[in-house]
């Protein structure tokens, strides 16, 4: 299994080149300069990541980690742990929101328990649990460096994985009841903002609740000093086993020139994390919905995204990366389909002056 | 035919029965209360259209008004009027954008011919043309009012045709040079603002092409003086063809209860016109995304929408309307097919506090 220190050595830019063939194409393409806006973009930066602006996106895959969080024993969720397992198994016979969303995508949901605190069965289920559940990190560490290391190790392999089969565009997902107290954990420390700035109130949360995930997180930071400057040391001291499996995926996605679709609030916060683990990495993301939680938009903006769809989701599952998908077909359609100036003898629109 | 009196004495409120039912239910699917957000709105909309919790979106089809504007003798625009012509054939063929993108989003492209300036062939064409192209709004009104009327019974009439043939979800498009200009004149008169407030250089316009086009539009109205409260006389003043064809679609999808997605500036103007002749419309229509033009968001927000997709879009053709079908299509699915929570003997996530 290729280790993490291999993958972050490896990462490169974006390939330049293709993009601006990318971008010259699309300006060949019969219609008003740039009109299609996001979508245009979207596949420049696609071109770049792959190598080539010959761009496919056929076979597409929503990575689904799932797993528990120890910080529930401290009342931060209005749900009980026991939910997590409950929809991983779901995920797996497909009675998920976004297993529903996600067949309309054409796109495979392959869940990955990377962290239940139970065992969970289901065909379709990844088993690669590293530990089952975190520990309450308002008492210690999450988990161990080791463990967050092979976290993020086994998100690497399951693009490996996929990328063996044949995927060509990947998004991200996660289940696990508690971890948006630990994105907000995690988001504070690496914006170096206070929690409460950035904790919300989840799947529902009470305002008395909302007091004690604030709460929470503070004591986990005061007493775990993660070193914000160490993506890594923050993940395994006030992250989550799930936020450590995305962070691979995207770190995954960059080693094997896949993009991947950050989703909300929860895969934005581990996208976050690999961007602080390896800087180039966000050249292979992509954005897609807009999270309702408060530092959603923080988060975006400090990875440079741009997400198109204000839709006021707050689902979680990956339903925000498999929304997109359907949006990325149809400029990637335009960019494939549609003849050039030369091709019907038109005069290219003049550009802006 | 179906006079506009007819249809528009007929049209009433959306059933608020049918949206609670559709409410109802989406509050006993199995997920966190409300988190798909707009996507759970346009399905409780939807089933107030059609007055049936019961929601199909399974037909659909884009319908593109085509028309020639008077207007563009004032260099009001950067490309020729001999390219609606050439598009609205492409749009019989299947090579224009939103043929590309609504392939994807299983949409027919339904092109109507309601005011070419010259005769146009094609198989998938609907031939309805009023009169060829516009007169000059700055030298007197567009149209006479039997003529906007008639355009807008043709809009009708288009939809009584889908109806019959199973459509169960319109998109509105437009190809017509010239008509962002019509657009925000009809905008600038309805919503009481300035011209220079709501015009933008449409596809690509230069500084002083904008300036001749404001200057356009000033010298229209003030020549013109259309009456804000009187819907039909503001488009047939300084309206066009394809704007009164399209406010007819809007006014056709409130009568026979078929849901119409707004597209972007040119659209939202016809759509909004459409709510002066009958406001009980309103009820009846769905944001899509948000326009590029300034005035995009002001004419969203009087007709009371929320638009999701915001990708800086503006090459019109109904591509913003296409591309969120498959977003209602992703919010259908999770509706449709997610077991509820008595299903899965789960209790439900209570409601914030």
């Amino acid at each position: 299994m290729l280790t993490l220190s291999e993958v972050v050595s490896s990462i490169t830019p974006a390939d330049r080149a293709a993009m601006s063939a990318a971008k010259t194409h699309w300006d060949a393409v019969a219609h008003p300069l740039s009109s299609l806006g996001l979508l245009e973009d979207a596949v420049i930066r696609i071109a770049g990541m792959t190598g080539s602006p010959r761009v496919d996106l056929g076979k597409r895959a929503v990575v689904v980690m799932c797993a528990d969080n120890g910080v529930v024993a401290e009342g931060v969720t209005q749900t009980g742990q026991e939910v997590t397992a409950i929809v991983t198994e779901n995920m797996s016979t497909g009675d998920t929101s976004v297993c529903c969303m996600a067949r309309r995508a054409g796109a495979e949901v392959v869940p990955v328990d990377i962290g239940v605190a139970v065992p969970v069965k289901g065909e379709k289920i990844l088993q690669r649990n590293v530990r089952r559940g975190t520990a309450n990190m308002t008492q210690g560490p999450a988990m161990t460096r080791e463990e967050a290391v092979r976290a993020i190790e086994v998100g690497i392999d399951v693009v490996r994985a996929l990328k063996e089969q044949g995927y060509t565009l990947l998004g991200t997902g996660e289940m696990g009841i508690g971890n948006t107290t630990t994105s907000s954990a995690v988001v504070s420390v690496l914006l170096h903002k206070s929690p409460s700035e950035v904790t919300g109130r989840g799947a529902g949360l009470s305002s008395e609740g909302l007091r004690r995930k604030v709460d929470a997180i503070e004591r986990a930071v005061a007493l775990n000093r993660p070193d914000s400057a160490d993506g890594v040391d923050v993940l395994s001291k006030v992250g989550g086993l799930d936020l450590c499996g995305l962070a691979g995926v995207f770190l995954g996605g960059a080693y094997f020139h896949i993009p991947v679709l950050v989703d909300g609030f929860i895969s934005s916060a581990a996208a976050l994390a690999a961007a602080a683990i390896c800087p180039a990495a966000k050249d292979y993301m992509l954005g897609s919905h807009a999270s309702n939680e408060p530092a959603g938009a923080m988060v975006v903006e400090a990875l440079g995204l741009t997400p198109f769809l204000f839709a006021n989701m707050c689902l979680g599952e990956g339903t925000g990366a498999a929304a997109v998908m359907p949006l990325l077909d149809m400029g990637l359609a335009v960019y494939n389909e549609m003849a050039t100036f030369d091709g019907i003898n038109m005069d290219a629109y003049v550009p802006l002056a």
